[in-house]
C-alpha cells in the first residue's frame, strides 16, 4: 500500500531488518485485543532509538503517510489497529530499563519495556511499581503511558500518570520534547508530560520515561463478600475504607462468576449464591489491622449489607480468590463479549447500575449481561455477551443500540465513556458523552498544534 | 486606563459593586507577594459566579483589554502582577464549598476558597487537605491550582496537581470547560485538566475545583539534625526513607539559621553550630517506628554524617523546630532577598550546590547567600541578600547577573528554573533553561488554541 518511491524512501532511512512488510507480521501488528476491525497495515517497522523513530516521522510527514505506534497490542478500543494502510511503529525492540536512581527511586525505561518486567525490575532493587493489570506480562510501558493504563491498584495508587516522573516524546511534526525531566517539582509552564499520558498516540510517539517506585506493599488480606443488593455496595466500601487501607476493592455479578467458575471448573467459593460479589485486599501490616478486618465484616454482617463471606487463609487462598476476578474476561472471550468500560462518581454508582439494569433488562431480555470492574474507583465493566443464536453483524449492530442507552445514562450522570480502556476506533463517536463540542474543539487545535500533518493514529480518538 | 466607551460597557455586563475602580484597590489587587514592579491595574472585578467570569472575559475579548486573574496574590514570580494596564479578576467573593462527597472523598470549592479553610473543613469531616505552605492562611485554591503550588509536605503528598478531581475553567474564548468531572478514571481524551494546572491563568481561569481529601496523619515525630558535610544529606535522607514514612524533609544553612533565631529572638536548639541543619517529620504510628527513629539517628551518628540533633519531646517543641525553618522567609524579608526556586534531580543535588557555593563565593563575595527548602523533592530556595549599602537598583541588576550562572548550572544539571514558585514574570525570560526551543514554540501554539486574542494574563510565562 506504500507506492515503490514511498517504500525506497522509508528503505533509504532505516536498516532493512527495521521494515517487515510480510503479510504475517502486517496482520499481527495491525492489530489489538479488541479484533473488531481487519489489520491493513502497510508496513511495520522497528526502530532502535530515538533518532530512528524521528526519521520514521520525519518521512511519514514528507510522504503523508498515516503512522500507528504500537507497544504490546493488548488494548480494547482499537486504539492500535491500522486499517488503513498506515505504517505500524512498533517500539517493542526499544526495551532497555536503565538509569536507576535509588535515591529518587526512579528508573529510565524505554517504551517497549513490558510491564511486568518494569515490575520484576522494582522487586529485584526492593520496591514495586504498583501499576498492575492481566495483562501486564505484554503490555509495554510505553502504551501503559499512552493509553494512562488503570488496574486492580487503582484505588490505592492511581492510574499510570501518577508514576510517570517524565517522558521523552517524538511530536507528530518530529521534535523531540524532554517533558518533565525526570524532576520531582517543576512549574516552569504547560505539563506537556500529562498531554501525551493518555492522548493515544495522536500527538505523537512516546520513546522513552522515567518511571517513579515506591515501597513493597505491607502484608494483605484478602476476602470475597457476598451482597444480595448492589444498593449496600457503597456502605461496605466506606467501612472498611473508613478503618483499613484498601489495595484493591473489585466487584463482580453472579453471572460473572458462573461463567469463571464455568472456565476455571472451579468450585464456588462460598456455599449459596448471590446476586453480588465483593473483592477486597486490605493493609494488615499489624495484628491490630487483622483485628480490624473482622470488626468489619461482623459489622457489615450484622447491618445485612453482606450475608456471607470468606477471609484467605494463605497466599494460595488469595491468590484463588483473585482468580475469580482476573479470571472473567478470558472466561467469556468465546462469546464475543460487547465491552464497555464506564465510570462514574463513586457515590452515584449504585443508581447508575439501578437504573442501567433496568433499561436492558426491558429492551435487551435475550442478552446477558456481566457486570464487573474495579468499583472502588466508580469504574464498571459491562460486558455483553453474544447469543450463541446471532450472527456476529446483527450482534454488533444490537450492540449499538445498546451502546446509545448506556451512554445517555451515562450523559445523564456526568460519568466518562471510558474509564481506562480509551477511546481509540471504538469509541471515538461517543466521545461527545463526555466531552462538550467547545472541548472536543480545543482537542482538534492541540492535536494540531503538535501534529499539524494530521500523521500520528489517523481517526483514533479524534474522527 | 479604560476608555469610557469600556467602561460603559463592562458596566453594562456586571452590577456596579463588582467593579472597582479606586487607586487604593487597584494598587492592592494589582500586586503579588513580590513588590518587584509597580501596580498598574484598569480596574479590579469581583465576580460573583461563573457566568460573570464568563462575562468579562467575552468583554476583554471584544475590547482587546488583558485579564489578570487573582487569588491570594502571595505568589513569588510576579504572576498575579497588573502592570500594563489590565484588568484584575479577583476571584475572592466566589469562596463557597460545598458538595462534599464523604465516599468519593471530594469536595467542591470554588476558586476564591482560602488554602486553610479547605483544611479546616476537612479537619472537620475527619479529613485532611495535605498540600499546606507558609501562606495557607492566603492563598486560594484557584491560585493554588493555577500555579500548581506544593510546599512542605510534597514529599509525602505530592503538589496541588495530585489532589484536583476536576476543574471548571473559562478558557481565554469564554467557554466553560468541565475538566474531568471530578472523576476517579476518566480516559476520554486529552486531560485539559493537567494543563490548566500550573498554567498561571495564561489559558483561561479556573472558576472552581472538586478538590480530593485523605485519612488524617498519623502521629508524628519531628527531628532536627545538624550536618557538618552537604554531601551527606542524602545519605541522612535514604536512611529514614529506608525506615519510616517521611512527611516533610526540609533543609537550611546555618547562615539561614542565624537570620531566623535574630528575627525570633530564639536560643539555637542545639549546643554547636554546623553548616546545615535538615528538619524531617517522620510517620511513627506505632512503637516500633518511634524506635526505628532512634535507631536510624544513631546510625547516622555512628557515620558522622549528623553531629548532633534533637527530637521533639512535645507538640510544643515540634511547633518550635518548625518555626525554624517557617520563619525563613520573614526572617529575611527586610533584606529585600533576591529569591531563585529550582530543583534538580535528588541525586544530584549535594553536586549541584557545591559547584554553586564555589561560584558564588568567587564572584558575588560579597553577597550573603541562604540555601534553604525542600531538600527531599531535589527542591532550593537560593536567596540573595542586598547589602546594606547598596542601592536597591544596583542590587538587582547584580542579582540578574548571579542568575546567568545559577541558570547556566540549572541548564547543565538538567533541572527546573522554577520548581514550584511558577515563572510569571520574573523569571518570564529565563523558561529557556528547562524548556526548549520547540517546547516554547509548542506552548505558544497550546496558548493561541485557548486564548486565541492573548487576552489571558498577558507577558506572563510567555513573553
Amino acid at each position: 500500500m506504500l507506492t515503490a518511491s514511498q517504500l525506497t524512501s522509508l528503505q533509504a532511512i532505516l536498516p532493512a531488518d527495521r521494515i517487515h512488510l510480510d503479510a504475517e507480521t502486517c496482520e499481527r501488528y495491525g492489530q489489538d485485543w479488541t479484533r473488531y476491525t481487519t489489520p491493513r497495515a502497510a508496513a511495520i517497522v522497528f526502530p532502535m532509538g530515538i533518532e530512528e523513530v524521528q526519521a520514521v516521522v520525519r518521512w511519514a510527514n514528507a510522504q503523508g503517510v498515516g503512522i500507528v505506534p504500537s507497544g504490546g497490542r493488548t488494548g480494547l478500543s482499537g486504539g492500535a489497529v491500522a486499517a488503513q494502510g498506515e505504517v505500524v511503529v512498533s517500539l517493542e525492540r526499544m526495551n532497555r530499563i536503565d538509569g536507576f536512581d535509588p535515591l529518587a527511586r526512579t528508573v529510565r525505561c524505554q517504551a517497549g519495556v513490558i510491564t511486568a518486567a518494569l515490575q520484576q525490575f522494582a522487586a529485584d532493587h526492593g520496591l514495586y511499581y504498583p501499576v498492575d493489570f492481566a495483562s501486564s506480562g505484554s503490555s509495554q510501558i510505553g502504551g501503559n503511558i499512552a493509553t494512562n493504563a488503570g488496574g486492580i491498584r487503582v484505588v490505592r495508587y492511581g492510574m499510570t500518570r501518577e508514576w510517570v516522573a517524565g517522558l521523552t516524546a517524538v511530536s507528530g511534526s518530529g521534535e523531540v520534547l524532554e517533558c518533565n525531566l525526570g524532576l520531582a517539582k517543576n512549574n516552569a509552564g504547560y505539563d506537556f508530560r500529562h498531554l501525551f499520558i493518555g492522548s493515544e498516540g495522536t500527538l505523537g510517539l512516546v520513546v522513552e520515561a522515567t518511571m517513579r517506585l515506591t515501597d513493597l506493599p505491607p502484608a494483605t488480606t484478602v476476602l470475597l463478600l457476598a451482597l444480595p443488593r448492589l444498593a449496600d455496595i457503597m456502605a461496605v466500601f466506606h467501612a472498611f475504607r473508613s478503618a483499613l487501607t484498601l489495595q484493591a476493592f473489585e466487584f463482580f455479578s453472579d453471572l460473572a462468576l458462573t461463567h469463571v467458575l464455568a472456565a476455571q471448573q472451579a468450585t464456588a467459593p462460598l456455599a449459596e449464591r448471590q446476586p453480588f460479589y465483593v473483592l477486597l485486599e486490605l493493609e494488615t501490616a499489624v495484628q491490630s489491622q487483622e483485628e480490624a478486618v473482622l470488626q468489619v465484616f461482623s459489622a457489615c454482617l450484622e447491618q445485612g449489607w453482606v450475608c456471607d463471606g470468606v477471609i484467605a487463609q494463605s497466599q494460595q487462598q488469595a491468590k484463588s480468590l483473585w482468580r475469580l476476578r482476573e479470571g472473567i474476561s478470558a472466561a467469556i472471550t468465546p462469546y464475543t463479549p460487547y465491552k464497555n468500560d464506564i465510570s462514574v462518581v463513586l457515590s452515584r454508582l449504585p443508581q447508575f447500575v439501578a437504573r442501567l439494569q433496568g433499561v436492558l433488562a426491558r429492551d435487551y431480555p435475550d442478552f446477558e449481561v456481566l457486570w464487573y470492574g474495579h468499583i472502588g474507583d466508580g469504574n464498571l465493566h459491562i460486558n455483553v455477551l453474544k447469543p450463541a443464536s446471532w450472527a456476529l453483524e446483527d450482534f454488533r449492530h444490537a450492540c449499538e443500540q445498546v451502546n446509545g442507552q448506556v451512554f445517555a445514562l451515562v450523559a445523564e450522570f456526568a460519568g466518562s465513556m471510558s474509564a481506562e480502556h480509551g477511546v481509540g476506533l471504538l469509541k471515538r463517536d461517543y466521545l461527545g458523552v463526555t466531552r462538550s463540542a467547545e472541548e472536543i474543539a480545543l482537542m482538534r487545535g492541540v492535536k494540531a498544534v503538535f501534529d499539524p500533518n494530521c500523521i500520528m493514529n489517523p481517526g483514533k480518538l479524534l474522527a
